[in-house]
């Protein structure tokens, strides 16, 4: 089967634009079929605190009001998402830039109440079309991914990047040998977060529930290595997390079933 | 040959979301193969006010600083774009967004300094990937143009929408009976311009002449007509400018050669 490396990348290395553009030359140069799936919190963060909209956080996860929508879909899915398609068609890369509404290539649903909490405008995967997704990679394009998708009643909604990377994963595992890479501002897993040193090098579905019971992986690491190991579980062959200037996995945590 | 209808509608349209919805509505239910230029203009202008970023128009084009050009992305090809994509998804329409970035289907260079005016981040449409159009309205995707290219070397620029709609259209009369639609807030081209009735039904080039000389046709109609009557004079069999409300033409002003 053919390789395909799927990106993940988080707003935080977006947000710099001299580390962003470091970041998409290094993407650009990896060899065969390629995808990248972005966040930017970090950018809509910053945005909106210059035009005083309050954000909201809770429990790890963004509050989407209206008004926060609509910066999302400005932000991830107009300027970020652009400018990586501009830059690397600059790089000789046929990026092309989408979001779940667009040719309904995700498809998702709004998330109910949980434990009280209304996230407001966040949908959670429930479809995506596999059969452009292969047209178009086997056509040589490079699909860019803006974390928003719709609910095909003409509602945007604010979608988990992580998530994205994961269901596309899966989806496409009968037909590429799949290499998922998340991309932090971190080197990879850590044991200590305050020690940059102390990735864990692999990692087992076993190691990470003892390491959660401990508390020493907790918050924001914790869904996404739930979306990690869910995407090695469904056939993904390889699964790494490791720091975005490592984009080719020297270092990291490669994760074991 | 096949009819393709192209639409181009500008940001007064756009701006209030029940005529936008409206608009939608009646784009979704033209028959046969179809394309919708948008721009995004007001609707930019209001929300630039909002958070006190300046805007300035010389000779009714507007100046695009670096503040300007990010804000028209994350506007045109952020909200507006995905906003009508996920409604026409919501209308059985398998819409698509494009910049001129993606997939570099429009590809433009940086306007140069005309008349000692500097228009700074704007592109002059250089290059058209018609076979990737074809390709797309052929396999029944409506493309959704927001009026962003790019030069190829990592810059977007931001574009006319107008142009885009006449220079798109040139490109495909060989494949397909093209009927050119700009729909505005004005029920067509006017002899005089604050009575709505006074429409030209039709309207030659020889006339426009006159009509420009006389100064009853004045302003941002100009170039919009110098457009029009371009694609007109390449082939495109017919060529409408006419009211939003009024998509599948019964009245507006008909160009003719």
């Amino acid at each position: 089967m053919k390789k395909l490396t799927i990106i993940k990348v988080g707003g935080k290395i977006i947000k710099d634009p001299d580390v962003r553009n470091h970041f998409i030359k290094n993407f650009s140069i990896i060899v065969g079929y390629k995808m990248l799936i972005h966040g930017g919190g970090a950018v809509l963060d910053e945005f909106a605190k210059g035009i005083n909209v309050e954000t909201k956080v809770v429990n790890g996860r963004r509050i989407t009001t209206e008004k926060i929508l609509k910066l999302a879909v400005m932000i991830y899915a107009g300027l970020i998402n652009k400018e990586i398609v501009s830059k690397l068609q600059s790089f000789g890369i046929n990026a092309i830039g989408f979001t779940g509404a667009d040719a309904d290539i995700i498809r998702s649903s709004m998330r109910l109440v949980r434990n009280n909490v209304n996230y407001g405008l966040v949908g959670d995967i429930q479809k995506i079309n596999v059969h452009l997704l292969n047209k178009l990679i086997n056509n040589g394009y490079t699909i860019v991914f803006a974390p928003i998708t719709h609910d095909g009643e003409g509602q945007l909604l604010n979608t988990n990047a992580d998530s994205i990377a994961g269901e596309v994963s899966k989806i496409l595992v009968c037909n590429y040998d799949i290499r998922l890479v998340y991309c932090l501002d971190k080197n990879g897993v850590l044991v200590d977060e305050t020690d940059e040193n102390s990735i864990i090098k692999e990692l087992s579905y076993v190691d990470f529930q003892k390491y959660k019971k401990d508390g020493a992986i907790s918050r924001g690491m914790l869904p996404k290595l739930e979306n990690a190991f869910s995407a090695l579980f469904s056939g993904v062959k390889e699964v790494v997390i490791t720091c975005a200037s490592d984009i080719n996995c020297q270092n990291g945590t490669y994760l074991k079933l």
